[in-house]
């Protein structure tokens, strides 16, 4: 068995997987397959009800928020985000937190000219900064709750008057949140929820249709919710396999108990890391991720053989982005803490042989 | 066994629905499922590069074209085609089909100010335009090859100075076409390529650059093209599963040997239709389609009879469109001309009991 510390697309639950594999073949027993199902037949209208049930089941999501499933991934929020929200003569500020930060203040940038509250880039992101200010005339504030690439994560919130705007890609259901402090929030499906193909959506209603812009039916967070997400033929499968992992959520108990299965994960991952000497971690430890453990070798060249022990033993996808170096092993949700077991023991095993 | 007439997510081969179950437990005995690796692994970069050699090979796309696979269905691409294409001063031309075309002039609207050559509105849409003229300062001319709702199908294509912008969403490798005859094709793959989550778009690359807007980055042809498709994670089960229809198409024999098996199929239809005194054609027949075969009773009390008599002769997914009424068999190109002989055997019977 592998075990698949991959960035994302990342791991997903074994049932999961098997029941998806199923209802390629054939839905429900209804003799066809979900492929080949019409979006607007009654099987596919209750999967896409269901999902949009569990995901305000399992966040609390208070009423006035609206819980969509969109296509295009985050990067294509950071375009829906202004034109959703910004008007022309308004501005945004963005906190930089590190690329995929970076690419959504980009896009902000078609729109307008967004504050940069904060960066970390000369430290190459290794800390969130948290001293700044957000200038009062802003019409949102956007963060990105966790940072794969470079292993950190906000473990406070900014508190703040300003709508908060979250990409929450890489961190979504993997603990628990308030959505009645965030104006905005959106995923990417392909770490904790699902498989790439779809993005969730959920926005406080009353932010909306305050852009003053012409906004393309596709890009129109209201047209969506009006549409029920359907306004045209949505990514089926990939909201059929994320209803069935925000399922398999609720039976482990929910996002309170993955939250703390991932807390314990990450600190035998962490510990591990602090102890071994021949390891270190690269970001400030008040910032560590729960999800994506970036750390290097105090000497760098063993990090090829390293990565090569690793794969032998089965341990992969623990390369470290190319922007960072080193490794990362990413430790979603449906990662069981036999694999962080089993990367220890690897790790120590290395150790052992490098003394 | 469900004979599948619905018009989409259509009905996929049997084998592709097969090995697509299979890769979502294991891609190809790598111990992984295709779900959960990464879409910059070797893996996944071979099924992209298949699935787009395969679109160039089957279409025969002549050099200077670029092969995308993009999300957000036909829909997006409503809004793709004039930010990418369409300068603030210049006009675009559209030919007015039907509701899908009509929902591509809407968004081109958002743009400036398309002129909208002709259109069959007042007759429900139940004939092609064919005398029109395109402005000669149109940037490009927008037409639909095959209108699903109205069971419509463009059969010769307008010759135009004018680069041609074609959906093809429900056509699509269902009959040979020139692709130099075109400047941009693109398909929703959930009719003949694929499940839904996944677009097609085939572009001129010396059309591009020239709009002369600020467009998002998600939104970005040549951003697309830059990067391969892989501007950020793409649909990769959807991009898989269009990739293995389109091997399967080439088993087929290619998209020649497929237009030949459709145009069978639809003859024998349509035959039965005309033949048979209980139903008759709702288009003009020199534009019936060969995908959606639309119908409808002489006598209108006997439509829900026949739908529930079809029904319960595993006859599914008849029922017309909303907007059209009647019936509509939709036969892509996974249809087995066995499902054709079962609809009109039940045709024929129906027809038997109601003299």
């Amino acid at each position: 068995m592998k075990h698949n510390f991959g960035a994302g697309p990342g791991i997903l639950p074994h049932e999961v997987l098997k029941q998806s594999a199923e209802a390629v073949l054939d839905l429900n027993g209804i003799g066809l397959s979900l492929l080949e199902i019409s979006h607007r037949s009654p099987e596919f209208e209750s999967v896409l009800n269901e999902a949009v049930s569990l995901v305000k089941e399992l966040l609390h999501v208070p009423a006035g928020y609206s819980v969509l499933f969109l296509q295009g991934g985050a990067s294509l929020q950071f375009s829906m985000v202004p034109y959703n929200l910004l008007p022309q003569d308004k501005t945004a500020a963005y906190l930089e937190t590190g690329v995929w930060a970076n690419k959504a203040i980009k896009e902000a940038k078609l729109f307008g000219t967004p504050v940069v509250v904060a960066t970390d880039k000369e430290n190459n992101f290794r800390t969130i900064p948290k001293k700044y200010e957000v200038p009062s005339d802003a019409v949102y504030f956007h963060i990105t709750s966790n940072n794969t690439i470079y292993g950190t994560q906000i473990h406070e919130f900014p508190k703040s008057e300003i709508p908060l705007v979250c990409d929450m890609s890489s961190d979504i259901f993997s603990r628990d949140i308030s959505v009645a402090d965030f104006g905005l929030i959106y995923a990417g499906a392909q770490k904790n929820m699902g498989p790439a193909g779809t993005t969730l959506v959920i926005v406080k209603d009353d932010l909306l249709g305050k852009s003053g812009r012409a906004i393309p039916s596709m890009l129109n967070y209201q047209l969506e919710i009006d549409n029920g997400s359907m306004y045209n033929t949505p990514p089926v499968f990939a909201i059929y396999v994320s209803m069935l992992t925000l399922r398999w959520i609720k039976a482990k108990g929910g996002v309170a108990a993955i939250e703390k299965a991932n807390e314990e994960k990450a600190r035998i991952l962490y510990e591990e890391i602090d102890r071994n000497p021949l390891f270190k971690g690269v970001c400030s430890a008040e910032d560590r991720s729960t999800m994506n453990v970036c750390f290097i070798m105090e000497k760098p060249e063993l990090e090829k053989p390293f990565l090569k022990f690793a794969e032998e033993r089965d341990i992969i996808g623990i390369k470290g982005h190319r922007s960072a170096g080193g490794f990362r092993a990413s430790i979603y949700n449906a990662m069981p803490i036999t694999s962080i077991h089993a990367l220890v023991d690897v790790m120590q095993e290395f150790a052992e042989k490098n003394k």
